[in-house]
């Protein structure tokens, strides 16, 4: 199944999750609502509901708690935006203005805030449900994880094993949950939410590592070339700390040297930096980004035979294959 | 019972409480608990915990449950007063530099969201509780209330019911809900745990009615005169609100004309904005204040007759008389 192939399976149901979320935007101050529609309402690539929604179809059936807990994982995701575009003082995400520039921090934090809520009222409303406290831990993992990500800006030194708690904490926790919701919703048994739970943990950090790498050999549409956003905002992801890690002693010095200006110049991005991690750290990354979507494919494969089961093992052959 | 008599009353139990979130305080990243040990871990009135005691002995006993219930009241109190910090760029409460000014925007909105998440894991680890839901909407109208009061800033027109529906949102919410869930917590019945929430609510409107008023009247102990920050922050309070509703048009005029300055003069405030505020809108205001205090002494009298309920009642008479 190619990703339209994917789409096309999935997509009545995607549509009542957009349905649902549409549903979730009115609000009692007119501010909350227009700053939902500018975000979650303006669409995006639905990664998270659609996890949810294959992890259903593998051990089940999609009914409306699959489509609601789809909605409200997209809605956490959203808020973990709205909150890093504050913290990251950034002014476009995606070529867009972001919710922060348009609108200032003081609201935007606060709407983020009853966008949560909202999610923990859905949550609770209707007596106990098994995913309750697993979305509950998730987003304290997530908060975590960003936290993480300041802790650990500029830190040269920074071990694999770090940047790999990390990027779970930060991405891979909810897609791990969303996958696990979506077989609760539809009934799995205690080892297919295990199985989806593996899953979604590797589809994650594949999927991260992945948008790590693009960064910086990935072909920028507007740029026509890598954007190297994570080196100038001090993140150290994987290939520069492979690079660090594995480079003799005077290119290591040099590489040092260069990422920690305070201002790293374009040209020495483009004619040093760039050939000396794509030289120790892009194919080791590349390596490891396809041992996690190797190990979510074995989680899947452990289900029984559908066509849900199939979509999420092309999922993850797809993740790693992208070039943008 | 005085003041001293009720903290007597239920030291043993705010002790517990106390050691319960000392217990919470440690977290997986360094600088969360360093924020947790600064905020909330320094201490405070602990009025919400309070309430949630006096509840519990109002109907029952104070249990486990009702420990806890209070310890996360509290938390919920604290992320408000982290995030509300970052909205109002301030850079000192009660004195003390606040967690924004000392760590910084970014950081402080992520631990906030962290202790947020955390209550949620605390809500619904272990089965479905009634207290549950409410927490969860109880939050999402306290996101509501803070918004609203920052669409209404300098609307030198609100009326005064928006001013109400704001107070009871940012403020009254939260103070009814920690009644319900220690009312709820010692198996409090139907009947009580609504004569708690028309108690709290009415509490929580007569103490920031109050609150307000002692911007404009109170007795700040480091200026030995009242501050006007929120004037000076745009808020538009109960005796502003009646004044302008209530003064002879010239003198309208002349309010409106002084409060709506850029920056308001100190003094302007001293011998022009204070005589007028005073003249046309701090009786009515107090008055208010003091029938919502009736309300709640009406709603804790309905309860059967207790040392809890005495203590809920002298509170409430109380909240309206302090000064400062």
């Amino acid at each position: 199944m190619n990703l339209n192939g994917i789409i096309e399976f999935i997509e009545p149901d995607m549509k009542r999750v957009e349905a649902y979320i549409h549903r979730q935007l009115a609000a009692p101050v007119q501010v909350i609502t227009e700053i939902f529609e500018y975000t979650v309402g303006a669409g995006g690539k639905r990664l998270r509901p659609a996890l949810c929604l294959l992890s259903a179809n593998a051990v089940g059936q999609v009914n409306e708690d699959a489509i609601s807990l789809g909605g409200n994982v997209e809605l956490v995701h959203t808020v973990t935006l709205i909150h890093d575009d504050i913290v990251d003082e950034s002014h476009t995400r995606r070529g867009k203005t972001t919710a922060n520039a348009k609108w200032g921090n003081e609201i935007t934090v606060l709407v983020g805030d009853y966008m949560f809520s909202k999610v923990f009222v859905y949550l609770t409303a209707d007596g106990f449900h098994p995913w309750t406290s697993l979305l509950a831990q998730t987003t304290t993992k997530m908060s975590a994880g960003e936290l993480l990500e300041i802790e650990f800006r500029r830190k040269w030194d920074l071990a694999e094993e770090e940047y790999f708690r990390l990027i779970q904490y930060k991405t891979a926790e909810l897609m791990a949950a969303a996958c696990q919701v979506g077989g609760m919703a539809a009934g799995g048994s205690g080892p297919e939410i295990e199985a989806l739970k593996e899953y979604g943990l590797n589809f994650g950090m594949a999927f991260q590592v992945t948008d790590d790498l693009l960064d910086i050999v990935g072909d920028n549409q507007r740029l026509g070339k890598p954007v190297w956003n994570d080196l100038r905002e001090g993140k150290v992801t994987l290939p520069l700390i492979h690079a660090l890690e594995t480079a003799p002693p005077a290119d290591r010095e040099q590489i040092l040297q260069l990422v920690s200006q305070e201002q790293i110049p374009q040209h020495d991005i483009d004619t040093l930096i760039s050939p000396l991690i794509c030289r120790y750290g892009v194919e080791y990354s590349r390596g490891l980004a396809a041992d996690f979507a190797d190990k979510a494919k074995a989680a899947a494969s452990s289900l029984p035979d559908s066509r849900g089961r199939k979509a999420l093992i092309d999922m993850a052959e797809f993740v790693v294959s992208r070039n943008r």
